[in-house]
């Protein structure tokens, strides 16, 4: 008989909220191989980083995350104000991403991001991660902000 | 016998494509009955318009389309570049959203949208719309863009 060997990829994420903490996690080490390992392996996930491209596939996903971590100093983020909609096998949480950098209470920037998961044959993976900047909130006195343009 | 009277909210929107369809088409007419019939009767329904704040629960979301009806012309809206992602009770759709006057060919402004719709007792309905501005992308002379500073 041959040895038992460990499978390839385990069942690392057991759950949407698994993931997401990792996802989050290794965006925080700036740790590429952890992220890469939220995601699902598929020519069809999607990234979108706040006012950047959207990109779509495992390889464009992972050079954006690179580049990310390769650039930046470290960051804190925390989420705040999550909407989860969890079906058996699709699972979006819709998040407030607070960042700025560790040791700092207020955040310096914050982000709205739609994050999807599947439920592959390795657990919950990341599909999509949407990320747009928050609009700033018009102080009270100032006129209301101007119809936008696209919709 | 008392006579068979239609239920109140009928299934609509068989599957995640037809309520996404019945979207763009109340889009383009400016039509918001038929805008909230897609959406879930939800406090827990989020809208993110382009640079616009993260609107949630039904109220806020109704509210942001009839704001866009009354001031906008009519506009055409094509989609294009889906990735999707089907589950039995909650689907995503990632695609690109090619806006511009009726009558024009090219379109005047493109969209990422993530749109989520969710199996309700009245057929498939909305819960997400997160959509934000596409990224310029720079001509092959220029040099590229600097790192984004939130993520």
């Amino acid at each position: 008989m041959k040895p038992v060997r460990p499978r390839a990829r385990a069942k690392l994420f057991p759950t949407p909220e698994d993931a997401e903490n990792a996802f989050y996690d290794a965006f925080e080490r700036g740790d590429l191989a952890a992220m890469m390992a939220v995601w699902a392996e598929s020519d069809d996930v999607v990234c979108v980083h706040p006012q950047g491209p959207r990109l779509v596939g495992l390889d464009a996903v992972r050079e954006s995350w690179a580049q990310i971590f390769t650039g930046a100093s470290q960051v804190r983020v925390r989420t705040t104000e999550p909407h989860r909609f969890n079906g058996q096998s699709v699972a979006v949480h819709s998040v407030i991403e607070m960042l700025g950098p560790p040791g700092e209470a207020s955040p310096t920037g914050s982000v709205y991001a739609t994050n999807v998961y599947e439920l592959t044959e390795g657990g919950w993976r990341m599909v999509i991660h949407h990320a747009s900047p928050m609009a700033e909130i018009p102080a009270p006195d100032e006129p209301a902000a101007p119809a936008h343009t696209l919709h």
